[in-house]
């Protein structure tokens, strides 16, 4: 139905108007301990250093590779799958972002957990897709049950965020069992922090419809780079490249290419300092256990931990924030009651453990 | 209306379909002169570079600044507007998709012309948004009269591509005065080429719909960093945060945002390189004029030009391309007998220049 038109309409009333999404804050201060937006406290591979630095600066002035093809060939060889079957973009939000687009289009909800990365139902509104909250359990699990029903698509990461639990492939390969007439996104942000094997890019060949994603802010410490990934079905691929040259030509930038390569190529780097991370996070979870906190099992870089009675999670938040301290504090309702802290290097834990005992 | 759910459905009935842009070639291999993408045959400004070679990699570990202080920043003063009134993306495909996405959401056709920037219908089908082309007259120019008609958005570029067709500002008033009931966006893309006081930035106090957009990809040599951005009233702006916050939070990385503060710092620099464009512009067309080329009066660092018959643009086009010199040809029945010419170095274009002596 066309609109009556009239002289005096406002340009305001074509505005698309949504709820955006609020990222955790990032201070300017120095010499803050910044634990609330899951950052890698280590620096990136010495390699991506090295590329950096030498990057000739005239080539800026060409356009970038708008395929993108060192990068994903880089990727595919270090996970065994085709270069086609890589897409690349301006880190998970881009990736996850083009991906609702392009295969959220039906008119069923899509699906996704209570208690799940935000950005979630703020694309949904975005593009106009209609979604239902399937609520985790009481232990903060993924009931694959729930998620038989009539849907226009699943997503939910692994390791869950902000819980930090991890679901098994049986968990997985259920939901993908029930759902061969949708997409089903696997938003893997965290499973370098899971351990060997955790990932589903292994089920790729058994499910054309399944795509996995993985970004480069986490476990390869370049948040700042913009670089993150899907995995999937050539098919998968091909549509979500078709929906990116539909939108911008050339995303990623030349720098950000060149030393992102540099950092799959430094495997031995990558290892040790995500296992770093392991154990500082193993250590902290026992030492605040012992402090009485209830915190969930972690499998990423971050944990979710309920400070014990009478201290709730926002006094607790904003009394850190004071002392330079941040952690991240969600406001609805099941979240409400724990703090998402990021691990940071032995030191910073360290602080972090002083504060606790004097405060706590 | 419901889609009544089958457990066989595919999955590929919710994908978004589209008729993706295609970007000139990229080629890979050296000693080619390419001048097929507009982009700058100069470096960027050595402070630029300078601020690449010093780069801290370990500041890659942080996200970068979500709202791009800096650059916007050094760019509010360089047109001696509010920071609050600059908008910053990952080059203009992504300042203008998010336009279109932002502003272009009534029922009423978009408008632009017909020989114009061919991702503008492209975003269109992606976001679902109606259009009407607008012929340009016989001369290739804007008529704003046929402007005058319903419509949900007007968009062109000035200088316009691939003409290169500087339209004057009482042109533009025109059409502004007519469309206060819809954003008017104005891609000025190429308007550092046209001179000073070419821009309608300094009609956006009057006009609260007016969004100007510019890249850094062109006069400012750095289409590998992707830069651009717009500049309009704060409300436009806040809407254009408002989706961009609902894509994706960090979309600019942090040696882009470092190295385009440096650049929009060296003014000096800047001007040079432009201005040897212009020389290299203004010398080329007198030359190939002479040849007998029909060339359009360009205010971009491009030329649109026909060669003398018997010979046809798509011929000359492969023939070039067989020795190396990479220009642009589209297929559309207006474009179709002309080539695309960027202007690269004096010595390039020589090199051009031979080759159609040769040739034609």
């Amino acid at each position: 139905m066309a609109v009556i038109y009239e002289v005096n309409m406002s340009w305001e009333e074509n505005v698309r108007l949504v709820t955006p999404y609020v990222p955790g804050e990032q201070p300017k201060e120095k010499n803050i301990i910044k634990l609330n937006t899951n950052e890698n406290p280590y620096p990136p591979s010495p390699e991506a250093a090295k590329v950096l630095k030498g990057f000739d600066a005239e080539l800026l002035k060409k356009y970038p590779d708008p395929n993108v093809t060192l990068l994903r060939e880089s990727i595919a060889k270090y996970h065994g799958v085709k270069t086609s079957q890589v897409f690349a973009g301006v880190g998970s939000d881009d990736v996850l972002g083009m991906a609702f687009l392009t295969f959220f289009g039906g008119e069923e909800p899509v699906l996704f957990p209570d208690l799940t990365y935000s950005f979630y139902p703020v694309w949904s509104e975005l593009y106009r897709i209609p979604f239902t909250e399937i609520p985790l359990d009481d232990t903060f699990r993924i009931r694959p049950s729930d998620y038989r029903i009539p849907c226009g698509g699943v997503i939910f990461p692994n390791p869950n965020a902000p819980t930090g639990i991890y679901e098994t492939k049986e968990v997985i390969r259920e939901i993908l069992n029930d759902h061969p007439d949708v997409v089903v996104i696997v938003d893997e942000a965290y499973i370098d922090f899971a351990g060997e094997n955790a990932s589903v890019l292994d089920l790729i060949p058994e499910y054309e419809n399944l795509l996995v994603t993985r970004t480069f802010s986490k476990s390869r410490s370049m948040a700042g780079a913009r670089i993150a990934y899907a995995v999937g079905s050539e098919k998968l691929i091909d549509y979500l490249m078709a929906i990116r040259n539909s939108y911008n030509s050339y995303t990623m930038n030349s720098v950000s290419i060149a030393a992102g390569v540099a950092s799959v190529e430094d495997d031995g780097y990558f290892r040790e300092s995500v296992e770093k991370i392991k154990t500082t996070r193993d250590r902290f979870t026992e030492e605040i256990r012992t402090m009485g906190f209830t915190v969930l099992p972690s499998s990423a870089n971050f944990v979710f931990a309920a400070p014990p009675a009478p201290h709730t999670a926002e006094e607790v938040f904003l009394k850190a924030r004071e002392k330079g301290i941040y952690f991240r504090h969600f406001s609805s309702l099941r979240a409400n009651p724990y703090l998402r802290i990021t691990i940071g290097t032995d030191e910073e834990m360290d602080q972090v453990l002083r504060f606790f005992r004097e405060e706590i």
